[in-house]
């Protein structure tokens, strides 16, 4: 059976020892979104075009989480982050608006993290500024999109493109 | 249009003022889940009963970020937790892990943040965890369960059930 | 001569000890500015009508460091943040954002350093932002406005008004 | 006009990419000063030499600030301080004390905001810790003294000297 | 066997509900040492009487820490601090320096970590500005001495007085 | 006399420059118990083979602590940790568990403190989840065990072995 790589013989957790692996540059794309009632729906995509910017806040929480990952993941190590920027999309048929963030390192491991837990913050920001008009919204499809650097190469996610 | 109550009329962003709300037992319960490889699944379903146990850091990963709420989500008011825990199920149909966060205070504003705050953390925590066995995992279906207290009332997801 | 309350009869630093106060429902404003080259200010404040919102940005940054005070300035209380908002203005003559910053509390001492703080950081978000344009900013003239709740009543500052 | 580099084209905030900048010695030096009434200068001022070390505590306030700029700053890149200080001057004139933060890093970016951070917290400090004697307190002329290292070298601020 | 109150039926971490506690003045008195080569001490003596003052740093330290420790300690119940202090005594027998941190909030749990954990901080600063002296420093006698408020009332460590 | 190393000639606190130390790899390793009833002994130690595993949840503390060591010791210079993990072991006779915690890096100061940190706050939580048991558990031998890489080598404490 494949052993997690996060513990040890006796099955106690650890960071994982990085100090072998080689400082490349690194680079990681995540995504998620965040389905939402038609009405709340217009009120975010009117607030980005006019009064009321929630992606602009969103935007800013989650470049901060994604600094802020490595004390919020109790096993992911620090790395000295370069780059960092969300994007969001619209999906006027589903209702959903849709963020990717880019992070970027030279480091000794990966940005996976990184980008995964700033597009969950980016996305929790939406919905606790339309949680007075919308209390069922749901957050999904969360998923890193493709990775590069690093030993293992680069990754790309099937459902990509 | 409905208007988003965390703009000033002005098209500012702000924290809502809370003051005059009264102060009452909340409680809200969030849910999310992950969903993995086969291989991988097998591996954190072992460990959580054997050596290498990905959920009980999860946990752990889970409640602290509940405790951050926050400093992560820019317009949400900090509050005294007074309960939080983390449940996890398993889903061998999906490979999916299932988490759900149950967060209580004695506050004037509600903690449906801080539930959601924590199954995404936790969820997060599971994806670092096990990302040397399967990089294409996905998290989804995060949205709040149910939440009693303050002046709304209760409020139950009609998905739940 | 006056003693400092921060101190203890030997002289060494600690919390004062707020627990025979009232809770009351207490509001503080501070205010400053950040001077500019007149380049300088023309980008931030076409920013702020069009493409790259340097005050949006630097408003989300003040409202979390209001909330994180306690952990910033040694001997200050925690305290339950229940409003927060900065406000910003311009002055041509002098190229300067003025930024103005309210907190509201219902606790036993006052948010006096929330505003403070949250004033501070927001301007200093604004250098950061344009500090390849001008290294020269001066950030000055931050100061407390006014004060409500608490034994010591309502506090107005003369330059004020 | 000139564009704020803090800004895509789409006119998004986003924290610049310094991956293809050369790693330096760099340095910076922030100034700034807090005036108050002679009542309260003279208290501080007894207080560095006798008890009750107002400085002490705002110099350790100001050292960690420096070390958490990028946690406050929101499009700051997180750098590797390897050295932080804090020195204070007193003028008997303007009933002021004038702090000096000095950061240093081997690193991608300047420490330009960690030396204004660490100034604008030990000056913060210092009115936390007179309030109670001095409302009316003032900080100003908060400016980046020098910097040195990286593309584009040294920078004097003309004020200085 | 007594079952610990951390732990549900399943044997799950959580965070102990406390919303049905009452909300009384409580107060915790914790302690600690370190014990140090002679060389060592007597720096640290000095230095607190004259130059070099490791024990105003440490204090500050402890205090900070003690704000803080609901995000150190992961099932520990954020508490509104209304106050904190840590004195130190010398011990000249045993080249040791012993810390005592009090800690009082109006609360529905004790403040028993926050006050070990300032302690501890206290006392691990101090390694850290004499370990250029002494690695061989030893922390040890940290236990609470004295806790009241709350239902199970005041305790008192038999090892004290 | 010899001087503290964090102390500038007029005796102020900073942080120590170590721009002109060499970037090598660092260790450590430190130790520490915390010794209890018997009761509560055993109820640690039967937790940790089945139900209610409190070392499980010290150890995840721990690991985050020594990440987060920077932003608690005042004068502690921010290091990329590499490598963080810790061990426990029982001493039926004293009835105490004895933590152990081994911090990495490649940089350019020591990971003492890490290791010191990591240990004190993984005891510490043993202490929080027990402390309905018995709240006279007592924190002690607390030291740096080993330490090798940087320019003063290897360190073993004699203690050790």
């Amino acid at each position: 059976m494949p052993r997690l790589s996060h513990f040890d013989a006796q099955g106690n957790a650890a960071m994982v020892d990085v100090g072998n692996k080689k400082q490349t540059e690194r680079r990681a794309v995540a995504t998620g979104q965040v389905r939402m009632s038609a009405e709340c729906y217009q009120a975010v995509r009117n607030g980005s075009l006019q009064k009321g910017d929630v992606l602009g806040v969103a935007r800013v929480a989650g470049i901060m989480a994604a600094k802020h990952t490595a004390f919020l993941i109790p096993l992911c190590h620090p790395l000295p982050i370069e780059q960092a920027s969300i994007d969001f999309d619209f999906s006027d048929q589903e209702c959903s608006v849709i963020a990717a963030c880019t992070v970027k390192t030279t480091g000794v491991t990966g940005v996976e993290m990184e980008a995964l837990t700033g597009v969950s913050i980016a996305l929790l920001t939406i919905y606790d500024m339309c949680k007075a008009l919308d209390k069922s919204m749901e957050l999904g499809n969360i998923y890193l999109v493709e990775k590069t650097g690093g030993k293992s190469g680069t990754y790309l996610n099937e459902k990509r493109g």
